[in-house]
């Protein structure tokens, strides 16, 4: 007799992100899973994505916090639906929590649904979410070592956006080192480097994010 | 018959973690353990702190990254003793880790043990290293709603250091909402704002590492 005492949570969460996967394709919704480490400025790229674009998509996001709803206030603030899961410790957000906040979303003709992870460069890559792609965000406050020493994240991303390069001037980051060391892991990583502050960069990820939302039509 | 399926990862790795803060009263060793985001400044202020304390205590570091030696060759060329831990994917550092790295150190007469932790505000924090302090840096750059939004590693350090006040015109960072949060979250809280750049501050944190240090004599 067999008896299954440890159940492979990494399994479980793929299993299920498999039937997200489907749910996602049948709405035909470009759905991104933005990750990044701790203030590196994923709420605020949301905050610049959801207006700026607000007449072109009909847009959504869930947000993930260990604790507070303050992302999901900002950017509700632009008019977007938005939805707080709060993991309570919880490192990273699970297939099973998006089912759940799914629930609470009006998915009626949405074109895109962000979902932003909780802040961690290291957990969330692991977990798959039935996304499209995954968006790993590198401020250059953080060092242009980090793909380097957070390697799996960047491999599996299909962008990575370089903010805050406003600070450019003020800190040690070598923008050709960080595209490097990035593009090693992840030949095909398309890199934007942009300003949420000053708006520098935005119009090129808007350009990919119209780009990746346009095969779902 | 009982079957002991499911190993409790969190009480093994306290019932270890006993075993080191026992080690290193022993030997009379101030141990400290630095948790921060990735790009925070932990190896930065190791940097500064074994190059201008050198003449006072003698110092080793444990260095934990996913990837690459980088740190330990940090650190090592300010001459002190060090060694890297490579978690190969793992999100925070074990006490059975820190059991392997002691073995590569001497320990005769060290006064100080620094362990930098992975890069990560969240899983770190549950894991106990049998070291003296938690401290815990937290960059400016990085928001002044981070001690609330990931509370439990404010909660446990003894010290919250705010690195890069130097790029504090730069950005929106409210000193005193951050004091405030982090206080109401732990009041025993010591927060010094540094800058590993310019030195502002630094002598704060030498003065507490001075005193830290007196207890174990």
């Amino acid at each position: 007799m067999e008896i299954p005492v440890v159940r492979n949570i990494l399994e479980a969460n793929d299993r299920l992100a498999d039937q997200l996967k489907k749910l996602f394709a049948s709405r035909k919704m470009l759905v991104l899973n933005l990750m990044s480490s701790p203030g590196a400025g994923k709420t605020s790229i949301l905050e610049r994505t959801l207006a700026d674009l607000a007449g072109e998509f009909k847009m959504a996001v869930i947000e993930g916090d260990l604790q507070t709803d303050n992302d999901a206030r900002r950017v509700a603030a632009t008019g977007a639906q938005a939805v707080q899961i709060n993991t309570d410790g919880g490192c990273h957000l699970s297939s099973s929590m998006i089912l759940e906040a799914l629930d609470k979303l009006n998915l009626d003709g949405l074109d895109i649904l962000f979902i932003e992870n909780v802040g961690n460069l290291v957990c969330p890559a692991e977990f798959s979410l039935g996304e499209d792609s995954k968006v790993t965000l590198l401020s250059v406050t953080e060092g242009d070592d980090k793909p380097e020493k957070y390697p799996l994240m960047f491999h599996l991303s299909a962008v990575m956006v370089l903010n805050k390069v406003d600070l450019l001037p003020y800190v040690d980051f070598s923008m050709d080192k960080a595209r490097q060391h990035a593009s090693k892991l992840n030949a095909d990583l398309k890199i934007f480097p942009v300003s949420c502050r000053t708006r520098e960069g935005l119009e090129d990820w808007y350009a990919w994010l119209r780009a990746a939302r346009a095969t779902k039509n």
